[in-house]
This record gives C-alpha cells, sequence and structure tokens, in this order.
C-alpha cells in the first residue's frame, strides 16, 4: 500500500530533481518521494536536450535566473568537484547589419545588468572563423533562400555546455542520501482531486466545497493513489495532461525539437571543432547563424557537431495523449531540406558530411512570455513552461518551489541574490518578456 | 471542384456570421464564403448558450464591446424592426457585505465610464423580492455550504437576453442578400498551409521558406480544399484542433457549461418569474446568487427559468478531440447535488420543482485576461475567446475583424465609437483584465 507522504513530486527531469533537492535539504524533517514514468531519473526530455547553457537573455528575470543556476553548477564542479561535464565554451551569435541594431538594445540591457558579452567586428569572425562565408554576392541559391550577410556577432563567454545526465545524478544522489525516495517505473496517470472537508455526500468536491488535490493517482511499479499534503508537479512537457483534466491552465504547449549529430570527419571540418580564440578549451563555441535559427556546438570527445533548428513554422503542439517519447522520432529529411542548405551554405566544410545520430525531444514552450513558471493551486505547486532553457535554469526554480513550499515571498538564489517568489506566479506574474529567443 | 475565395470564414456561429456580414457590407466586391459543419447557421455552442447580454463589465474594453453591440442589436429591434427577442430585463447581482465591498471599486469604475447600474439595499430587496431568504441565522446546512447573506443587489437595465437563433438569421440573411455564400454540412478538418512562393521542392514550406495559409481542407457537402485569399477563423470552442497542428497558440481552452429548464409551476414560482419593479416587461430580472455563481433567468414565454451555475471547480477543459457536441451532455446529479441546494436556500419556492430540459454546451476561455481576441497570423485571422460572452460582443468584433482584414488601425463601432484594431490582438494586445465574472 502505498504511503501517506508530505511531499510528492511529479517527474525526475531537471525540474523535478532540483525541486527534490531544494525541498529535502531547507525541510529535513519531511517525507518526499519522486515519482518517475522512466527507470531512472533524467531519461525524459532532459535527457534528450542540447544541454546549453546562457545568461545573455533579454529578459532580466532570465538574466537572474540562468547567471545564478551556472554559478550553482560552477560551484558543484569546481569546489565540490562533482564533475558534471560544465565547459564554458560560450555562444556566438551571428547576425547581419539589421539583426545587430535590433539586438543592440537588448545587448545594452545586457551590459547595464552586468551580463558579460564581446562584440566581434567583421575583422575579429575572418580571424576566428576563417572558413566561413559571410557574404553570398550573386548565388541563386543564397537569394531564394534569403539568406542574410555576417555583419558581426555577439559572444558571450558565460555560457556553455554541461552534461544533463551528471547533472541529474548529482541532484538525486544528493537527495537520496538526504533520506529522500525516488519511485522508478511509475507513471503519474491523474491528479486526485477531493473536497478540503470531506462530508460522505456522493460526488464531493461539489460546487460549493473547498477542495485541493489529494494525491497522484499512479501505475507501474507503485500502483494506485499516492497520497501527500503537497504536490509538485514537474513533469514538463506533459504537465498538460495532468492539469487539463482538473481544469487548471499552465499556459505551456510542447513541441518537437531535434538534435542531429554531424561527425567532423576530416581535416576541414576538426579544424572548424578545434577553432581557437574563443575558450580556454580551444573548441568553437555554440554558433547561432543568421537565418531560422541554426545553430551547432562541437562534442569534442564524440568528434562531432550537434546541429538543431529553431522550429517554430508550421509544426504542430503535440498531441497530449501521445506521451511516449519514442513517437517523437527525429527526420533526417527535415535536416537535408530545412537544415543543411543552411548550414553548408555559411560553413562549406559540411559539404557531403555526414548524419551519425538524430533523435527528437519535446520543448515545453511558455505561451505568454517564454519564461518558465512556478505557481501555487491550493496545495498543489507547478513548475515548468521553461521554455527549452530549464537546465540553465533548473537550480533556481527548484529553489523557487521551495519557497513557494516554505510560503516565503522571497526565495533566495545561489550567490546570496534575492528574488520575488510570486514574480513566476500567473496571479501575481512579474517578469520581462524574453526577447532573444533561440 | 471547390472555387477560389477572397475570404472563407470557419464557423456560423455569432462570430462566423457577424464577421461575415460586415466583411461583405464593407467589402461588397469580394467573394465570401462560410463553412458551417452544421445544417444552419448558429447550431453549435451559439444556439446552447444562455443568450444573456450585459454591458457591466470591469474592463473597459468589454464595456465598450459590449454596449456597442447591445446598442447595434436594439438598433435591428427597434429600427430595423427585425424581431431579435431582445428583452432589456436586466441583471440582479445579490451580495453579502464583503462581496459588496470587494466590487465596489468595479462599480465606480463603471459608473465613470457611463455603464448604468443602481445599487439596491436590504429594503429595496425586501421589497422587489419578497420570498427571498437573506439571513440564513443558525441553519447548519447553509453553514456547511458556507452561504453568504444577501446584504444588497446591485442592478444593470441595460442587460437583459435575445434569441441567438434570430440574431443568427439575422446576419446570416444580410450576408446572402449581399451576396455572400455558405457551405452548410462542411466540416473544416485543417488549415493548409504552403509557401509563399511555390518553389516545386518537396516537403514546402521549408525552415527557411516564408509561409501562408493557403486554405481550409474540407470535409461533408464540400470535400477537398477550399482555397482563399484570406481565411477567418471563427470556430469557437473548437479552434485549437485546427490551431494547434500548425503551432498556433490562441489561449483559449473549452469547459462544458450546463444549462437546466425549471417550471415554473404552481403561484408561487409564476409570482418569482413575474416579479414587478425590475423592468418595463414586469418580469424577474437574470438573478446572481452570492455562491458559486448560481444564477436563473426568466423566460416567460416557456413560463420557465434558465438555472446556470459558474462551472470552474474541477471542470476539465475538453480534450479535442472531441468535438461532436452531442457528448457534452447535462448532468441531472449536478443539477440535483451542486445547483439546486444553493438555489433552494435562497428562494424556497424552488423546492421540489421539475427539470423539465437540460443541455450542454461548451464555453471557450480566454485563459489569460478572460476577453476576446482578435488577431492576424500571416493571411489568417482569428476572432474567439470570448468566454462565454460572444454573443454580447459579437457585432463588435465582427467589425474588428473586417477592420484587420482592411488594416485599418481604427475599428469603428456601432454608434461611431472608435476602437484600436490590435487592442484584442496578442502582439500588441492592450486590454483591461475582466475581474467581474460569472
Amino acid at each position: 500500500m502505498p504511503a501517506q507522504y508530505d511531499i510528492v513530486i511529479v517527474g525526475a527531469g531537471i525540474m523535478g530533481v532540483a525541486s527534490a533537492y531544494h525541498l529535502k535539504k531547507n525541510n529535513p524533517g519531511i517525507k518526499v518521494l519522486v515519482v518517475e514514468r522512466y527507470g531512472a531519473a533524467g531519461q525524459g526530455n532532459t535527457g534528450r536536450s542540447n544541454a546549453m547553457f546562457r545568461n545573455t537573455f533579454s529578459s532580466s528575470d532570465n538574466q537572474i535566473l540562468s547567471n545564478s543556476s551556472i554559478d550553482f553548477y560552477t560551484h558543484v564542479q569546481e569546489e565540490l568537484k562533482v564533475d558534471i561535464g560544465l565547459q564554458k565554451i560560450g555562444y556566438e551569435w551571428l547576425m547581419n547589419e539589421k539583426q545587430l541594431s535590433r539586438s543592440e538594445p537588448f545587448l545594452e540591457g545586457m551590459e547595464k545588468n552586468g551580463v558579460e558579452i564581446t562584440r566581434h567586428g567583421k575583422d575579429d569572425l575572418r580571424r576566428l572563423l576563417p572558413s566561413m562565408v559571410t557574404e553570398f554576392g550573386s548565388s541563386s541559391e543564397a537569394a531564394l533562400m534569403e539568406l542574410p550577410s555576417v555583419d558581426g556577432g555577439v559572444f558571450g563567454p558565460k555560457c556553455g555546455r554541461l552534461d544533463p545526465d551528471k547533472l541529474v545524478r548529482f541532484y538525486a544522489g544528493e537527495f537520496i542520501k538526504a533520506g529522500g525516495e525516488f519511485a522508478f517505473n511509475t507513471e503519474a496517470r491523474a491528479l486526485v482531486v477531493g473536497p478540503s472537508k470531506r462530508l460522505g455526500i456522493e460526488g464531493e468536491p461539489l460546487v460549493w466545497q473547498d477542495f485541493k488535490v489529494e494525491g497522484v493517482s499512479a501505475r507501474g511499479a507503485i500502483d494506485g493513489i499516492i497520497r501527500a499534503e503537497t504536490i509538485v508537479l514537474a513533469g514538463g512537457a506533459w504537465e498538460n495532461e495532468l492539469l487539463e483534466p482538473i481544469g487548471i491552465e499552465c499556459h505551456a504547449k510542447s513541441k518537437k525539437r531535434q538534435l542531429f549529430s554531424i561527425q567532423a570527419e576530416g581535416r576541414k571540418l576538426e579544424g572548424l571543432l578545434r577553432s581557437d580564440g574563443f575558450n580556454p578549451q580551444g573548441l568553437l563555441p555554440l554558433v547561432i547563424l543568421p537565418k531560422s535559427g541554426v545553430h551547432f556546438k562541437p562534442v569534442s570527445e564524440e568528434n562531432a557537431f550537434w546541429v538543431a533548428c529553431e522550429d517554430e513554422v508550421n509544426r504542430p503542439f503535440i498531441d497530449l495523449p501521445e506521451h511516449d517519447l519514442d513517437r517523437y522520432t527525429a527526420e533526417r529529411k527535415y535536416y537535408e531540406r530545412s537544415v543543411y542548405p543552411i548550414l553548408v551554405s555559411y560553413f562549406p566544410e559540411f559539404k557531403d558530411s555526414r548524419v551519425k545520430a538524430m533523435w527528437a525531444g519535446l520543448y515545453s514552450y511558455n505561451t505568454i512570455d517564454n519564461l518558465p513558471f512556478v505557481f501555487r493551486e491550493k496545495n498543489l505547486i507547478v513548475v515548468g513552461g521553461d521554455s527549452g532553457s530549464g537546465i540553465m535554469k533548473g537550480d533556481s526554480l527548484g529553489r523557487v518551489v521551495n519557497s513557494l513550499y516554505r510560503e516565503e515571498g522571497e526565495t533566495t538564489l545561489y550567490g546570496g541574490i534575492p528574488y520575488r517568489t510570486s514574480k513566476l506566479s500567473f496571479e501575481r506574474r512579474d517578469v520581462e518578456r524574453e526577447e532573444w529567443v533561440i
């Protein structure tokens, strides 16, 4: 028989484990269970993500949430000596004149808030990325695709990559050491709503009754209703499946995103991978091209590039009931027709390169402002809507969840940064909309 | 073979026919088709609604949109001499002290904007509604249900009811007279997206191509793709079904709402129905009780009351694929357990009254601010999210649709009222959130 918990957390992705860690650490006496559909933590969309991080956002809220999380992750790797694969290889945004001037107000905002950026002129870029095509002259193909020229770049040095499995394992391990519990291979099927005071009438809660979430109806390793005083929903792309049946809106919708791993075969591609001058690792940073958000990062240990694309155009929001991730497969033709033509136009060394692996996951978009949410409805706390940047804000969001649980108006983020707990709610939402989206 | 149209409108509910009317009237040369799943206009949720109207909103946007529409409907009935069943019987909100004082800022806002309201004190109410229970003393049932006392009321004289079928028939008839076309028994299955400039490449539109909505894929009386320069989506509760597959968010979700028709049998109930002192018709107004939004209106021609309830608690957002309205049936037990106990506590004459009919429809909630939206994405115009008050704003929204089509920054509402066309969009949304919800 499932026991009664103080807190049940649904989902062991980055949001779930970061929340679990901070809840258990700050409330050591409580009984906390994390329920997860897969056999281990981080096996859903967290493990399928590009796992990049940046502090270069236009929204000051995103700046604060990511900056503090990056500092915590750096602390974990450098001071706690836990390898989480963190490499500050940087982000390089490539733009034409028009894009540069449109970005200028955001860049000035970042500088004002202390977010480090470096502007690269054409000469810098010629030196740093000598093989890159910056002008297309009379190329009819480039004209057809309306490819912008590259007139400059913006570099973010406090951006980079980490290993999501290792990060999730750090949080999960610390949570278990502190006495927290996981129930793997256990799927949360529904949130169970009941009256605040049970009267023994059929059909409770009736319209005139107060209600709360009594627990989680689960299937798998645990079968039945797991009851808890507080439920934390950290279900990522699947949150709507649990919220819609009880009529709660979280303003998030999910879309498929794809990653393509390209082998760095040959001298030219290997040379690009090990582009010097950007970072101490002597690696290419994440490069964002000026068209359709096509971007690629070096994965030196695999001698590969991971290539992705901003994927909004005509891309359906997913059908909620289809929660089997294996249904969301990557499309080779999508790479060949939509991504590759852009990539090879700017970096001709990709010509005839080979896709050695590809996979897909789900982005959970907050469709209001592209910022995450953390809100409370009765005894239910919901965290999510991270719009593809959950890992880089995970630590901060876990702390906000803990403050919401403790009913603390102010959250202290890593580094002693104060952040108003209600800012990410919907009822008292007070955030700057994100405009600097990949 | 389906022809090419200038405009195809999806949906012949109030939004669709009001849009059709204003588009055709203001652009007489264009070819406009309205596609409708049912066999006639207004047979979906428009025909199943309570069809009440009010201008008493807290949001100045809602005040303007509804006030102007009510004036137009009054003009139709009184000056054009088309009977649309319009009766200004008024709304009477009953409240306790706490609710009254919470409402005061909204009421003052209404008065400031010229919205007529009358405050009723306890003595007024005793005179107007002598049978009403206003205090529950030591009743344990009232305590269990936490029923507020009635300490006062607010009356809106420019509120009332109309006949939605007759209103829809007016718009549809004028549209046909002007040369507009309907395709009934024709279901819009999908919006067809294509590239702005077709290149003949497989899989268009690719990520780097501009795209537009080429038409509507239909099934039924018309089978195939109906092409148009502009598509107007006025699908009410079903809009998400067409928007999600092309990845467009409209911030609307749907919930079932129910209506119960109670026979006014016996002297007491008939007396309540014909409560004098509120309106020239000598009828009870729509009465809103101070608990759970339970409200009822007189339907004198049926010698009945229609009873409804604010229906948010634990009520699921609907499953999009279930678009057969007949699946959404009214629940007798819901009335008996949730609605009736409240109703009979305030108006004991309902004791042992008989439900003679009941039905259900779908509310399309705008989950951001409870206000409707009218927005344009490429050549697609979307109108909806009326949150249960579409009929009372339908005329104004049809005019905004026309202005968006004509790319006019300012819409002239009935009565010469100017309204900024972009206010109801999402990109440049600029509306006061509605707080005065039933």
